[in-house]
């Protein structure tokens, strides 16, 4: 990397990807960063540059780093150990972060601090953080001298970041509801066998979503039903399917019991029971596990509560090409009459996965 | 075009091209054509060149047509009136055309006899004719003395007569199921409300589709419930919707009347009144009519009567990112009760238009 050089806006195009490194799953945000040297006054800015753009002179790309994960340093930290392995001094640099540095001590002491401390000049940051308990971090390095220039691609890092800004914005996790269904809409035929409606690309693909999200949620009627192991597995080049090594949390709502025999109890993430049908209960009690993310998997009575109470804010809808013209629904009611009370989304993905397709999409608030 | 040269295998490239320049619609096959001269044997023939592959020497292009719909020209006829318009002899000539030239005198002569007539010395089809009435081109074309080479890039000429060729080789129409769903599979809410499941893009697209059939059936309880004018509207430059140049025939099946003030006794199609549940009687009365491609756009009972009798020969699911929860479906009961009885299609299209998703899906035979 030595003789690298990048202007400001590409090292943080550079960030972006060393954020979207780490771990989707964990209470922690994806964040990368970049440490640039001082810009080389000899080097003039390129004519036809904005006056107001940042400075547009290529500078020394010095170290890089990302979070990988809750109890890891941060990304700052990660690129202040980088240059120290390097042997490179940051005094006078600029700190190109995807999310503004956090001004708390929590499993790691305030990446601010720690930019004061190695003598970084000026922090460039695409999205603040809202996170009540981390932010503050621009204004405590505004307070030692620091320059401090936010909103840099801040569209980019926020998209790169929706699940998490969400979630801790709200206080709440980020609700995803899983489907799988025929082209009419039904998820198992009238005698409640539904193996297998979707083909095994589809399958595979939901277990890699499994394995990037904190929790899956399934109502007891699914636990008696359907017996699910709710672990995210992967098959390897070597055609054995295996546990991925991120396990999400196996929660279990309502007030039916599991079997002791159920596969919930087998391998795989920790088990949580909640007996209840309250949603915003639910929904608090995965917020005080630091759960972000929680993959609904059904079935229809869960389904149906979290969508009557507005609590869904994405579907991920695998559909087949298959017709059963009757059998069981993915969703109840809905307590929807007419066409101007229709619960729509807005799609942000459309991928065929085999012979299915994936239509995943966002509540419209 | 006058220097432009061709080996056969990219003369055919070129005729697949002119023929879908032909209108999808109508009873006759969309077939292209190219002449190609005599081989210049002063050219070798390339190293390399696999010793049984069609002669790869590239030949002067002499001519070239489409069949531009019943009534006009075929391929064949198109090309050689392309030829003498440019004053160029065709003696000796390669004819390279998509669909084995007919034998048949219908609204114009047989094409092998004019191929014959014109000196033509090679003729190298994709797809053999499976036209009862046309078929046999071949063989009177080798009786006369003509080299015919048959099947080069087949599956390509067969892909593009796909609807063509099932209509014909079984004597019905090809049948294409539409439907505008909600995400679980809804045609309307509860009150019978449906505009608009599906956005303006995908209804665009819908029209396309209308313009490129030869016939939309509905039940007579679709007639009642919605006044479906069953016209191909296009929106041009100017924002404005107007009625697209083929208007394909309306067909209204069941023994319910059609209102008097129906828009579908407006500008249009001609307007055909099936009085029966019949599914082979209604797929006889449009093969008598020379219908190849019926586009069935509801009801219920006259899309479960054709999914049950197993005469659906392609879907296609617009799916609007939407949840209803309860409402009226597209399709009834088909006896299905269990997985292992579930219809099931093959995938050969999915597209994104809008906010919509369309599945375009063949029936598994």
């Amino acid at each position: 990397m030595g003789p690298q050089q990048l202007t400001i806006d590409a090292a943080m195009t550079r960030a972006l990807q060393l954020a979207a490194r780490g771990p989707a799953y964990g209470p922690n945000p994806r964040v990368g960063c970049v440490l640039l040297a001082p810009a080389d006054d000899t080097v003039p800015v390129s004519e036809g540059a904005a006056p107001d753009a940042l400075d547009p002179r290529p500078r020394t790309v010095l170290a890089e780093g990302y979070h990988q994960g809750a109890g890891t340093p941060h990304a700052e930290a990660a690129a202040l150990a980088d240059a120290r392995d390097r042997g490179v001094g940051v005094r006078g640099a600029t700190a190109v972060v995807t999310l503004e540095p956090c001004a708390h001590t929590g499993r790691t002491g305030p990446c601010a601090d720690a930019l004061v401390a190695a003598g970084v000049a000026q922090v460039v940051h695409a999205v603040d953080d809202p996170n009540p308990l981390a932010r503050g971090g621009a204004a405590v390095l505004r307070a030692a001298g620091v320059r401090v220039v936010r909103g840099l691609r801040a569209a980019e890092g926020a998209a790169l970041l929706h699940v998490w800004l969400t979630a801790v914005r709200r206080g709440t996790p980020y609700v995803t509801l899983k489907t799988a269904t025929t082209l009419d809409g039904f998820v198992a035929a009238e005698d409640g066998t539904s193996r297998w409606i979707t083909g095994s690309e589809a399958r595979a693909h939901a277990h890699r979503v499994r394995a990037a999200v904190d929790a899956i949620a399934v109502g007891t009627g699914t636990v008696r039903a359907d017996d699910p192991a709710l672990t995210a597995r992967v098959t390897g080049h070597d055609g054995v399917e295996r546990l991925a090594e991120h396990q999400p949390l196996r929660v279990v709502v309502g007030h039916g019991g599991i079997p002791p025999r159920s596969r919930l109890r087998g391998d795989g993430g920790p088990l949580l029971h909640l007996p209840t049908h309250d949603v915003a209960e639910v929904l608090r009690a995965l917020a005080a596990r630091e759960v972000r993310h929680v993959l609904v998997e059904g079935g229809p009575t869960l389904a149906t509560a979290l969508l009557a109470a507005g609590a869904v804010d994405e579907l991920h809808a695998y559909v087949a090409p298959a017709l059963l013209g009757a059998g069981r629904r993915a969703v109840g009611d809905l307590g929807v009459r007419t066409m101007a009370d229709v619960r729509r989304f807005r799609t942000v993905e459309v991928r065929r996965v085999g012979d299915d397709v994936l239509m995943v999409s966002r509540s419209v608030r």
